[in-house]
């Protein structure tokens, strides 16, 4: 299995706290040890860093650690290969661009004899059930809305239907964003957190850091922390149910009646 | 006007001193100040790094001069803005995914009152002439290849058709990978050099380095290197003629009748 971690916030922040404790996970206080990946949004370009090496040992991952990057939407990701071999080209998060914005996903779990029928207008590069998945849901939101970018409203029943028909394939705990949006979906386990005023000190599980985030805020500052397990060993992580589709967007969980 | 710089390997090799006389371009001996990015195919996955800061600033240009990444097909771009503000979604190469294989595109000169007729396939995420111009090609590409990759000696005539379509817009001198062939194409500046035995030392022109090729070389290994103008100030460049349409496999021009 993998470990998925997101940022989504209201203004530009650095991850360089919560990628600290979940870089840990590739190959120091667990076992992904078959690569890594981190996109970053900003503004409408995105900037994807892959790795097949351990997180632990990537002079990459010691660049993103000590960079920091600011976006309001981050998608990153640690692997233990399964279904397909250790190779940059299954390395996560995946990129496409859709409607002229990049999307960018990440999995964690298995499908099993997960062969959709795909036409052509995205192709897996590597051998991941995770690609393939990504490719499903971007060529269905392509053939659904084949003009232009819908509304969220009209997207999301979409989104839910398709990531409901993959989801009986197995374990499809992701994340998913345009860079607007952060769509984060549950099978088993993902935590989040949001981390708002009035804001306190913050304990890393992985790495025995602690950070004073009221010396680096603003009161009006929030941001969403999306991980497969809690990163924080003092602050109140929500599981995301079983089948929930969240959609978090500046930093909170978006509530609307689809 | 930007610069180019690509390569093009028999063998997985690292681009670190070309790379470290290119970069000075970003800002010390030339004023291409506006962003870079390299993009390096790795078997059929591919990294792009990419930053919207001069690359003589950039922690990641310094990160990819001392951290060897092995490919046999490289594309670079430093950015002298003329079409499309600063910013990241603007910064080359460009990424996109065409028959289950990346392509990555650079493009050096401008192209005026360009506005292809592109029907969604591929859209720019950018403002750039150069995302659009890839956009078409690629457009292109699929509509006449619907199915899977043709074989070279018929891509090759209808990216020789659509590049010429494109140059009658302006200066349309690039490099486009699928990671397994470099494509380039010259309207006014564009040379290559191919480095193979009998090895010999090289010394860059911008950088007051010099590399003994002999010491790091097998007698089979031949590498191509292509860039706006020449790195090195004692080997034989070749200039590319206005209107070639040149294709690069393992560190050599291909040479055939399409």
């Amino acid at each position: 299995m993998c470990q998925l971690l997101g940022m989504n916030c209201n203004v530009p922040t650095d991850i360089c706290f919560s990628f600290e404790g979940f870089c840990a996970r590739g190959g120091k206080t667990d076992e992904h040890i078959d690569g890594w990946g981190i996109a970053f949004f900003e503004h409408l370009g995105c900037r994807v860093f892959l790795d097949d090496n351990p997180s632990i040992k990537s002079p990459i991952a010691q660049l993103v650690k000590h960079y920091p990057i600011k976006s309001k939407n981050v998608i990153a990701h640690i692997r233990k290969a399964t279904y397909g071999k250790v190779g940059l080209e299954n390395c996560h998060p995946f990129q496409r661009e859709l409607w002229g914005n990049y999307w960018v996903f990440a999995h964690n779990g298995d499908l099993h004899n997960f062969e959709p029928p795909l036409h052509g207008s995205y192709q897996p590069v590597g051998t991941t059930d995770s690609e393939k998945a990504f490719c499903y849901i971007l060529e269905t939101l392509r053939h659904s809305f084949p003009q232009e970018k819908p509304l969220l409203n009209e997207l999301y029943p979409v989104l839910k239907s398709i990531t409901k028909t993959i989801s009986e394939y197995g374990i499809f705990n992701y994340l998913l964003s345009n860079g607007e949006y952060l769509f984060t979906h549950s099978t088993t386990n993902l935590y989040y957190f949001i981390r708002q005023a009035p804001f306190a000190t913050a304990h890393l599980i992985d790495e025995d850091i602690t950070v004073d985030f009221r010396s680096v805020t603003d009161d009006s500052d929030r941001v969403a922390v999306i991980a497969t397990m809690p990163l924080t060993d003092n602050e109140q992580w929500v599981k995301v149910p079983t089948g929930q589709l969240l959609v978090f967007k500046n930093g909170d969980v978006i509530n609307f009646s689809p």
